[in-house]
């Protein structure tokens, strides 16, 4: 017998009828013998009109009070799930937040997990209850409601998974799995039976939206086993583990890409002690996320350092900077948002070199031009013009050979 | 300085617009100098649709999650209005019914009240806090999420106001206060200034929609003085509080009346210890609530036994006795769906004779015959043909001379 967590989102409990089949498989779980634990987000749309409400009020809303609003959402769709499976005969119990406790600090809308108590839960679990679990929910100590922040249901999963010492996190989603690019732009796209945990986090901030980073950092950190599977058909899905001497057979597993980013360069930054930490002080003030950051080997006591922010925030970093190009000493700033970053991920990279070879002569081949190179372990990120992002993923995924399947033990 | 539970109901929180309002209404007696605390349902509308949800899924639903979902409605307008009082430069926190706690039995969906711990909200109240707490709901001593049945805010706010021992506890509503009669049925209709508890508990029995009696029978056992008020308009509204001499002078008070009645007799009982607690235990094991019960003299060793449902209940209950008519070992069952109780209530009545002399007669004078009487210490109720009700109402209000006021000393 195994214990089994299973995590729905909003579009899995969205209806009246979805419900009822999600209610179906975890009683269909449990018959299997397995004990099951069910975390749901709220019905799809209902966060959003939860929040809508709050920003009818107030552009500056207290986000204690906000928490209290949204935290409503999940409330709801468990008491419904709970009693979906009572109405097909099983036995279930829900509990939001508080009741586990799953204890978190109190930066509320989005706040950290700090301990999950995971007694209650075994206690019925082996009275034979299915045990539903508000997702995105939690309490402070001092006993105040909190939010993890969009998508935090996956992270409540997997922290109760990790609590809860499970067998398996099963992340049920609108896909079948994690495929080796996008198959919108690659048809040959392949779903992989397994990635490692390193490369989902690449994938992940990456912008292959199917989990959230934090929950998969979660699931590294306490090696709990994450299953990502399609709620709408029959599959085995992809599982995230620990990488495997197989894994390593491969140089690169997936190529990801995001458009969502744009480039940003400063010209004729003087070449002192302080002056980037001036300037991305000045950028994290104001709550912009930096990524990609380069600098060239100074001549002349002066460098162009070219960075990639969201594209979201373009417009509000370009004026920033232009606003405190005297105090940082540079002589100007140019910006394009025309830019896409496709990267190679692979923790087989670790162990071979080349890699970074074989990816610029693909693209050379077909005349990409490079504009921005940013490399970690198991991954390699270019900048090319947008208008190439599909030719660039079709390239890399073929010079890789990913519609080939990773090693012989996997099948493909 | 003094502290105030104002109770806001649905419709009073039923828009953004309306949420503003509430928020610069506690604001404003805030500012007066007193402390606030303030109760609120759910948004109108919310807590059928969260119902309509549970019954669509199952009509046999378990209760312990029903109340999970339903006591999400009043989440969002705590939060929301906690928004709402910030947004306009007050300061504010809200409480669920776990957070108090408000600690009830763990009769879902109809919980009782057993402890409420006022230390937090006294605690933010001496801060300068405006407190608002979930109406509604609560918490078992396990735990649980519980709520106190429709129009429980009310149950709440008495309850909140007794444990806190407030000055006062405001209910707002769509209605001024609470008058003589009907005004729809009696434009001569008069709000009472004051009106003692035990009037106000047979007033609310007896369909004057205004307080939930659950709340009244609260506020009389904690002696909470109680006012009645419109959330739309400026106005005193009515106060409920203990019986003074004032209200002693008068023999009536008010005339009350109900139309969701049926009345059914039993022909021919036989006169014989323990049956009629066996034709009550029937219905009472159906859930259906008898009011008046009569029962004639016995003339040859059986009798008739006349007795009033609701309404609603009218079918079951002929169809629950036609089918035990052999063993109670009567003749026969009839029924009347078309009848009206009219009602005279009065705290004076207890020390004056008369009364029902002077009701009797002038409902003779009328014509309108009298089918059932029931008695109070506080109250004379008669059962008659529906389509007397109005006649019978001005006429009542008339010969007690309703609309000329209860004493010098309280103005009209």
């Amino acid at each position: 017998m195994s214990l089994i967590v299973q995590k729905f989102g909003g579009t899995s409990v969205g209806t009246i009828e979805r419900i009822k089949n999600v209610a179906a498989r975890a009683i269909a779980t449990q018959q299997q013998g397995h004990q099951v634990v069910v975390t749901v987000s709220a019905m799809s749309g209902e966060t959003n009109r939860l929040v809508a409400l709050v920003e009818a009020l107030t552009p500056s809303y207290n986000k204690r009070e906000y928490d209290v609003v949204v935290a409503a959402g999940e409330q709801v769709s468990i008491g419904l799930l709970a009693i979906a499976i009572e109405a097909l005969g099983g036995k279930a119990r829900s509990y939001l937040g508080w009741q586990i406790p799953f204890v978190t600090d109190a930066v509320y809308s989005k706040a950290r997990i700090q301990d999950i108590d995971g007694e209650k839960i075994l206690k019925d679990l082996a009275d034979g209850f299915i045990v539903v679990v508000a997702g995105f929910q939690g309490v402070t100590m001092e006993g105040d409601v909190t939010t993890l922040g969009r998508g935090g249901s996956d992270t409540s999963a997997v922290a109760l998974a990790a609590a809860l010492k499970a067998d398996l996190c099963d992340i049920y989603t609108d896909v079948d799995g994690v495929y080796t690019t996008d198959p919108r732009i690659e048809p040959k796209a392949r779903k992989m039976d397994r990635i490692s945990y390193d490369e989902m986090l690449e994938m992940a901030s990456l912008g292959a939206k199917v989990l959230q980073t934090r929950s998969v950092e979660l699931a590294k950190n306490y090696s709990v086993p994450v299953r990502v599977l399609s709620s709408l058909e029959e599959g085995t899905g992809t599982l995230l583990t620990v990488e495997d001497p197989t894994m390593e057979k491969v140089l690169v597993s997936a190529i990801a890409f995001s458009t969502n980013e744009a480039k940003i360069t400063i010209i004729g930054v003087p070449d002192n002690p302080g002056v980037a930490a001036n300037i991305f002080g000045t950028l994290a003030g104001a709550n912009i996320n930096v990524d990609m950051i380069i600098q060239n080997a100074s001549a002349h006591h002066e460098t162009d350092m070219t960075f990639t922010v969201p594209k979201a925030d373009f417009q509000q970093t370009m004026n920033l900077l232009k606003g405190s190009l005297q105090a940082i000493g540079a002589r100007g700033v140019t910006g394009d948002t025309d830019i896409s970053k496709v990267s190679a991920i692979g923790v087989g990279m670790r162990s071979h070199s080349g890699v970074a070879q074989k990816m610029f002569k693909a693209l050379a081949d077909e005349r990409i031009n490079i504009q921005m190179i940013s490399t970690s372990e198991i991954k390699i990120s270019v900048v090319i013009e947008a208008k190439y992002t599909e030719l660039a993923v079709r390239t890399l995924h073929a010079a890789f050979d990913l519609d080939k399947g990773r090693g012989d033990s996997l099948g493909g």
